[in-house]
């Protein structure tokens, strides 16, 4: 529906900024592969990551012609359900942004280091500093892949039911019904010393938050404070 | 992840059923696409649907040799957030299942329709028989595809942090947020008369309950109900 297609950078970094997970598209060997994977964002590049054992991320990085394959990175946002009078005007509430790019592996080793420290401090800043550190092995047993944003296409669509005018006094209910994502309460590890409270840098996620208002506000924390 | 990969059947379904939206990967012409779309399953069968204009929607019907595209169709839910007291033991709690096989137009004009009256029968039982009826142009704009399960792999993240046993004592709070989809306070159109109540077909969705919950309860009615 082209009356949906949006196309400004604002509006596409704030769809991708407020989700945790993407669907990445790819194809090896013929067969399209619809992966889900977290994501973080740095500007116009895109980044995420898995094991280094991984042979989709091997194939993302090789590509056909050792070049990087052509992926398209989508992000999904389900904000309600739309009940019309008649079949063919129900639809969904929803807010999603298609970006198109080359993936590639980064191989730099202070780069990719980077990269490691980023996807913690993008989701919840505050959070390295008081981490265990990286282990030397586990950086190693880790793959981080990204895309520079070459092309992006969101839609957005955030209005009450488009019936048909004449279908206006048909006796059917007919709305939206809201569909809301947002964080429950906290879960401690079963081998977390009792004593230990939640911290400060959670304080974002509190329950009952929406997750897209959380990771939103920590995506705006790391863009103030990012080295 | 292998320890986090099942294929048993059941499994694969609940994760497909339980979603209204899935991401559905596909490519034409060396270009890797990642779509988002509603999706309705019947036994083996997905099914999608789209504008009769949608290049997309002709390409997965026409393939390469007119004998569609293969796709992978993709649902994840995103059930959790994993704080460990590493970077590298963080995780996410989630469902997922990805699906592989050859897109198909449904060209039969009698299974059409059915497949047009199965989406709402589906997701919401008991609507489509209080609705305006479904016009012949409504029909003729609207496509429907579907692919069998050829293949299908799900992986399922849902116990609390598996942090290394020697950062037990590392001082920082680590457990699971959960995430949780849910419904909504029903907001009524603004031209529906102010007398007409909400339907009990729509009684699987009510206010705070979770939508995975409501919609294998309707995927459930559905196959208990279908024709």
């Amino acid at each position: 529906n082209p009356k949906r297609a949006v196309y400004d950078r604002a509006t596409v970094h704030a769809i991708l900024d407020a989700a945790m997970i993407c669907h990445l598209a790819y194809q090896i060997d013929g067969q399209p592969y619809c992966t889900p994977t977290i994501h973080w964002r740095e500007g116009e590049w895109l980044y995420w990551h898995g094991s280094s054992a991984s042979r989709a991320l091997r194939a993302q990085a090789n590509g056909a012609q050792g070049k990087g394959l052509r992926v398209c990175l989508t992000v999904t946002h389900l904000d309600g359900i739309v009940l019309a009078r008649s079949a063919f005007n129900h639809s969904c509430n929803f807010r999603s942004a298609m970006i198109f790019g080359t993936a590639e592996l980064v191989t730099d080793p202070a780069e990719k280091q980077a990269a490691l420290l980023a996807i913690t401090d993008r989701l919840i800043p505050g959070r390295n500093a008081e981490l265990r550190e990286m282990a030397a092995q586990e950086i190693k047993a880790t793959s981080v892949m990204r895309m520079q944003i070459e092309a992006a296409s969101a839609k957005v669509r955030a209005v009450n039911v488009g019936d048909d005018a004449e279908d206006g006094s048909h006796p059917v209910w007919a709305g939206v019904i809201p569909v809301l994502t947002t964080l429950g309460t906290p879960e401690p590890s079963p081998i977390l010393p009792a004593t230990t409270a939640l911290p400060a840098h959670l304080a974002p996620f509190a329950t009952g938050r929406k997750l897209d208002e959380a990771l939103l506000e920590t995506q705006a924390t790391y863009e103030a404070t990012r080295p």
